[in-house]
C-alpha cells in the first residue's frame, strides 16, 4: 500500500488501562508511528498519565466529533473497559495486544506498521458487536444499572452455597434454578467466561444472547441461545439466605436482595470493532483454544 | 369459543406414519371430530391404508391448493417425516401426540376437541421453522441431496474408529477434527440429538444453525452457533480409511468417500408449525427435560 | 421379624440440626417408637433443645462407650454435620429424611417402624465411608485444619474473577490452573457439589478421591480420580490478587493468602453408615438423578 | 550409569505392528543398540517380516521363559495390540514411540540410548495395569469373549439411531438407557476414547473401572467410577431394532442380538508396563492434553 494514499482516519486516540512498562513502550511506539503517518494523536486522559512525556490528552467524554479512531493497547480486559465507555460515541476501536493474541486485540506490537497502515487508509473490516444493558429493580423501582460487552453474571457472592433464582424470557417463566449462578452473555462474551462454564461459541456478529447456568444442581439444565431481542429477567429467589451479586464484565458488583429482579436486554449503543482485512475469527479460535489445524489440502485448492 | 364462529381452515389433511392401533384410533376420533365441525377431511394416501374404513385420500404432492391445514398424529419422528414432504407446499401443520408430549406434537389425544376447536377458527400461533439443505459433492459434482428439519449428521458408520473431517464456514477454514462425527442442527433440532451430544438449546425461531462435535478427540472442541445464513462445508478427510455416512433427521444414509464435501445451508422452504395459543416452549422444556418448576410466586403477580 | 428377637442396638442417640416442626415431630415419633422397642433413648444436647418435653440428653463428646447407634433426622446436610462430629467415636449412624429421599438419609418418616425395627435387631448393612482431612499451611506452618465428609472446596470467595493455583499429587506437580476454584471430593461427595461441577459418580465404598475443577479457563481440564491414599496439595498462586477461601462440606470458610498450601488426605476416622438391607445405591441415583427406570424384563428373571 | 553394570534384562523381544519406514528404522537402531549392550535380541515373528535382514524371530506364544523384556515400537495402538497378547506371559513391556509422545509409549526414538540403558540395568519403575475381560452370552450360553487394555464399547453399529440397554453392576439394576452406546474403560483407557466421551481421568494404577455413556438421551446420565472388582453387565434391550456391536480396544466387532448380555470384569492377567525412572504421568497429561504448565515457583523449593 502506498504511503501516499490519503488517510481515512486522521485523528487517533490512544487508550490503555494497565500500568505496565510494555504497554507504555507500545503506546510510545504507536504514537511515533501514527505521527510519522501524519495522524493527529491524542491520549485518553488517564492513559496520558502512564506516559513520561506528558502528551496531548482528552477525556473520553470529549472524544465524540473530535476523534476518528480509538486504539486500545492491552489485553481483552482493557478493550472491554474502553468499549463500555466509547460505544456511545460511535467511534470505532482497534486493539493492539500486549504480546499474547486476544479475541478483541488481534494486532501484535511487533507488526504495528504492517497491520495498522492499511487500516489508517481505509482497508479494514468492521465487526458490529452489541452490549448488554442490565437493570436491577426492587419492588418495581430501578436501583442500579450497568452495561456489559461480554456478560452479566448473577452469582452467590462470598459463599459456596448455591443460590436460587427464577428465569423469565419475554415475560414467560422458564425455570427455577438452584446453582452457583448464571451467566448472560453476548456473542463477544461467548469465548470468555461463558465458555469456561460450558457455553457454546457464538459467531461474533450473531444476533443472539446466551444464558449459561453455573454448576446447576439439576443435571438437566443446559445453555440456552436466545434471540438478541429477548428480554431476560432473573428474579433472586425469596428463599435465598444469600445476598447474590450482579457483575458486568467482571467488574462493579451490585448486591441484591431476595425478590430483586435483574432485567437484561440488548443495549442500544453498538460497538464498532475494527479488524485488519486478513482477520479471521476461526483462526483466533484455533490459536487460543487449541483447535486442530489443517490436516489436508485446503478445500478451495481442490 | 362459539361453535358458530366461521371456520378458518375448512379442508384438513390427516397424516400418520406409524402403524399402531393407538394412532388409527386417534385418527378416527379426529376425523369424526373434524366432520362434526363441518370440515372436509382427507387422508394422506399411505395414511389412508392404516384405516379400516377406506376414507377419501390424496397424495402429498396434490395437497397444494387443496388442503388448508395438515394434522399429523404420532411422535416427533412422524412430524419430522411429514414436515420434510409438506414444507414445500406452504401448508401449516399441527401435531397430535400419541400420549407423550413431544416438542413438535403438543396436543394430547385426550384434549382434541378443546384444543383443536380454537385452531380451526383461527385462534393459534404460527412458529416458522427452517430446514437444512444438504448437498454431497465429489470432485465438484453434486452426488446427492437431502433435507432435514432437525439435523444433518456426518458419522463414521459401522466403526467406532474416529473419523476426520475439515469444517469450513462461509469458505473460511474453521478446524480439522478427529471425532465420532458432527451434528449440524436447526433450532428445532437443538432439543433432539444435538442436545444429547452437549449442544445448547436454541430458541425455536432463532435464525441460527449449530455445529456440535460428537466426542471430539481434542478436548477443546465446543458447539458453535452460527448465523442461519451460514454456508457450512464438511470435507471428509482424505486420510480416512472409513466411508463416513451422512444422515438427515436420522434417515437416508448416504455413503461418502474421502474428499467428498457436504454443503449445508438453510433450505428455501419454511415449515409452518401451528400451536394452540397457550403453547409455551419453555413449559415443554420443563416437562420433557425435567427443568425445575416454579419455587416462588410468579414475577408478574408481584 | 419377631419383636421378641433380642436388640442389637440398645442405647440410641437422636440428632437433628434444623429447627423445623416436621423434624421435632419425627424425633418425637422416633423416640416413642424406640422406647416401645425397649431401647434407651438419649438426645444429643442441642437436639434436646428442639424438643418441648426436656428429654434425657448427652453431648456428642460423651457418646463413646455410652451410645450404640445414632439416628439423625433431617436432610443430607444434617447428616454431614453430625458425621463430622461422630466419626471419631466409631458409633454407626442411621439417617431419617424429612420426607424427601437423600443420598445419606434413606428412611422416610412414614416407614419408621417397618424399616428401623430390623436394624435394631441387627439386620442391616454397613457402608464405611472415609472423610477428608484438610490442613492449611503458610510458610510451612499449620494454620488451620478441617474435616469433610463430602468435599473440600478452594474458591475465589467474593469475586467472580478467576483464581490461580497449582495442583500437586503425591509431591508431583500436576498443573497450574486458572478457574473458579477446585473441588476435592470423597465418593460420598461425588453425588453432591462435585456432580454439579461435572464430576463423575463414584461407587460409595470406592477407595478414591476426585479432583474436579470449577469452570476452568482451559477447556482441557477434566475431573481426575485419584487413589484414596493420595496426598493432594493445592498451592494458592502467588500471582493471585484474591484471598481465596477453603470450605469443608460447605461450612467454615478459611481465608487463604497467596502462597498458602492446602494439603488434603484421607482422614483416619471412618464413618459407619447403616442402611436397611434392601438399600440400593443405584435405586437412589435413579430416584434423585432421574435415571431411566427399567424398560424390559429384569436380567435375573430371564 | 556405567556400561559395566550387569544387565538386568538379557533377552529382549522387539515388536511392531505398523508397516512404516520410520518404525523399521527405529527397530534396526534399537537392535544395534541392544546388541552393543550385550543383549540377545529376538524379533516377534510378524515384526521380523518388516525387516530387510531376516533377523532371529519367535512367535509370541513362545516368549514365556525365553524373553525377559519386550519392547514395542509404534503408537499407543501398537502397544495395546501387543499388550493383549503378551500379558498372559507376565513379560514386562517398554514402549518406544514414533516421534509423538504417547500415554503408553513414552520413550522417543531420539533418546534410545540414554533412556533404555538404565532400564536394561534394572533402573525403572513398573506400572501394573489391568485388562478387561468381556463375555457375550445369549440365553445363558457364552458366544464370544474378548479382552481389552483400554475399553469395551457397546455401540449401535451402522446407524445413528440410538440403542437401548440395561446396565447392571454386581447383579444390581442401575439404569435403562437410550444412547449411542456405552464405554467401559480401565484407568489406562480413561485417557483414550472415554475421555472424548466426557469421562474422568483415572490415576493409572487405580483399581477402578469407569462406565461412560455415549450421548445419552437423558441429560442426567453421568460417568460412573466403580470398583475394579465390579461385575458389569450390559443387556441389549429386547426393544432394539438394531444389532449393536461390541468392540474391544477399537478392534474385533462382535454383533449382538436383542437380549444378549455382555459381562465385563477385570481380567486375571495383568500388564506390566516399564517406565524410565523419571517418568511422570502428569507430565504426559500436560503435554498431550494441553494442561497448564507451571506458573510459579515449584512447591518443593519453597
Amino acid at each position: 500500500m502506498s504511503k501516499q494514499a490519503p488517510l481515512h482516519f486522521t485523528t487517533v486516540a490512544l487508550l490503555a488501562s494497565v500500568k505496565v512498562e510494555a504497554v507504555s513502550a507500545t503506546l510510545e511506539k504507536l504514537e511515533q508511528y501514527l505521527l510519522s503517518e501524519g495522524c493527529e494523536v491524542l491520549f485518553e486522559q488517564s492513559t496520558a498519565e502512564l506516559m513520561a512525556h506528558n502528551p496531548a490528552s482528552l477525556p473520553i467524554a470529549e472524544f465524540a466529533g473530535r476523534v476518528d479512531l480509538s486504539i486500545v493497547v492491552g489485553g481483552d480486559g482493557s478493550m472491554l473497559s474502553a468499549a463500555r465507555k466509547i460505544a456511545a460515541s460511535g467511534i470505532p476501536m482497534l486493539g493492539i495486544n500486549r504480546g499474547r493474541l486476544g479475541f478483541l486485540t488481534d494486532i501484535s506490537p511487533d507488526e504495528l506498521a504492517e497491520r495498522v497502515a492499511p487500516v489508517l487508509r481505509g482497508h479494514y473490516t468492521v465487526s458490529q458487536r452489541f452490549m448488554l444493558d442490565a437493570r436491577i429493580s426492587r419492588n418495581g423501582e430501578l436501583l442500579n444499572r450497568g452495561r456489559a460487552v461480554n456478560d452479566v453474571v448473577l452469582h452467590p457472592g462470598r459463599s459456596v452455597r448455591m443460590m436460587e433464582f427464577d428465569l423469565y424470557v419475554d415475560k414467560q417463566f422458564v425455570y427455577s434454578q438452584s446453582s452457583d449462578g448464571v451467566i448472560v452473555a453476548t456473542p463477544t462474551g461467548s469465548t470468555a467466561y461463558a465458555l469456561s462454564a460450558g457455553g457454546p461459541i457464538l459467531f461474533p456478529e450473531l444476533d443472539a444472547i446466551i444464558v449459561v447456568p453455573l454448576n446447576p444442581h439439576t443435571l438437566s439444565s443446559r445453555p440456552i441461545t436466545l434471540s438478541g431481542s429477548a428480554c431476560i429477567e432473573l428474579q433472586v429467589s425469596a428463599r435465598n439466605e444469600l445476598m447474590p451479586l450482579v457483575t458486568c464484565d467482571g467488574h462493579n458488583d451490585f448486591v441484591t436482595q431476595p425478590g430483586d429482579v435483574i432485567t437484561i436486554t440488548k443495549h442500544p449503543d453498538a460497538l464498532l470493532l475494527i479488524h485488519p482485512q486478513d482477520h479471521n475469527f476461526y483462526q483466533i479460535c484455533r490459536s487460543k483454544l487449541g483447535w486442530g489445524g489443517r490436516l489436508g489440502r485446503p478445500l478451495k485448492e481442490q
